[in-house]
């Protein structure tokens, strides 16, 4: 850990989190709120195929003031964020093709933030924006002992269906009605497969809502399909909240 | 209005609600809070093919007590309830195969209860299981001016499909994955026309879900494919109030 700063008008606290898989050196970003003594939840949130930028650090330090120890992960390795459109959607088309990479890049992640002395190690969840919901669905196809995750608008395909049994995770799946990336057919065969595997699982379908319907600057991407929608990203976050509570605070 | 009583250990107070449509007379249960003295948002509660009966009741007391003006709504006339399953679903065939009757009732249903003085006329739902849930989203594709509509496992097919601009209720849809009366296809069918219609709609998949999933009564009736389950009915509950949250005190 390294590079311990405040944020200017935040009373969170913000560090660099490095971690390896593979030879590669990956820098996660950590948040919490140091005004809070105990063992917090922990969080991973897992970016989009743009790498760890602004939009996963803003989501972490909102989850850090609503008193979770959030660490925005990174997949690329080396905080790389991609220059282009295609540059992200290359790499993340490499990692989906090479799933145990996948997975143990963010089981990697998994590992570091259950090394943080704030963290609860019986309370943590993965949430993932577009290519970090897949990438969180994958954790808990993996069997890894997380409480749940949450896919935001995440493809649901996978070339390694999960195993009766093995997913420990709650899962909940948001999903647009009009995402070109995530279409009925695919959803219906995520719920198959979750229904064969005996998974905890829910999929909240948004109407009038395309990819990426969190991410207030969708559409600068100039990829099509792709827009921001108010709504769904409020729906979404408070059924993330409510999901939360479930898994931390009832059971 | 008539009959007032208190419920035993309840402070809320419970009335008869009578109202007329097409010659037959109907009688709504409803409950609210007279400590709450300010106007109320109001909820019209739908029940199974089984008619008004304790389920519905006593999900229209837990409302008042949350605050709400709750109408547990009588679709079959007289309060009817019917003595077997079949008898039940005889009742509901028939109603569903006359959309505009269907319609009348619970049209009229609201109109009674946008009638009583404790309700805040612009703040009124209807939610329903089962055939309620059917005649609830009946009652949105009508185009009545409600806040929102919820169906808790419902069919949603229709021989009367939601025409363009006509909803003005927000929809939120929860269901079973494993609904044998609500198939996969049937849902994307709902989504489809939800979408041509240019509504705003939510449908929420429970994975390890059945049909009824919300009535602990539910394997009692004798009927393939109806199943309690807890997890289904706490979670579709809560999405419920998220969702009243929303339409009711935030826009």
């Amino acid at each position: 850990m390294s590079k311990v700063k405040y944020g200017q008008m935040s009373k969170m606290k913000t560090e660099t989190l490095e971690y390896r898989h593979d030879d590669v050196v990956f820098r996660g970003h950590l948040v919490h709120d140091p005004a809070r003594t105990s063992e917090l939840p922990g969080v991973l949130i897992v970016h989009e195929a743009w790498g760890l930028g602004d939009f996963v650090k803003q989501r972490a330090e909102k989850l850090a003031e609503m008193g979770y120890v959030a660490m925005a992960v990174d997949m690329f390795g080396e905080a790389k964020q991609a220059s282009t459109s295609e540059e992200g959607m290359g790499w993340t088309r490499a990692l989906r093709a090479d799933v145990p990479r996948l997975r143990g890049r963010i089981l990697a992640a998994h590992e570091a933030l259950l090394g943080c002395p704030q963290v609860d190690r019986a309370r943590v969840v993965s949430i993932g924006y577009c290519f970090g919901g897949t990438t969180s669905i994958e954790l808990a196809r993996s069997g890894a002992p997380l409480a749940g995750v949450v896919s935001f608008h995440g493809s649901l395909a996978t070339t390694h269906p999960a195993e009766p049994g093995a997913v420990k995770a709650k899962v909940l799946v948001c999903t647009g009605a009009d995402d070109p990336f995530v279409p009925p057919a695919q959803v219906q065969g995520f719920v198959e497969e979750m229904t064969r595997a005996g998974a905890d699982y829910q999929v909240v379908i948004y109407g009038g809502s395309k990819h990426s319907f969190t991410n207030p600057k969708a559409a600068e991407r100039g990829v099509a399909g792709l827009e921001y929608n108010r709504m769904a990203d409020q729906r979404s976050w408070s059924a993330m909240h409510a999901f939360f509570e479930e898994i931390f605070f009832r059971t």
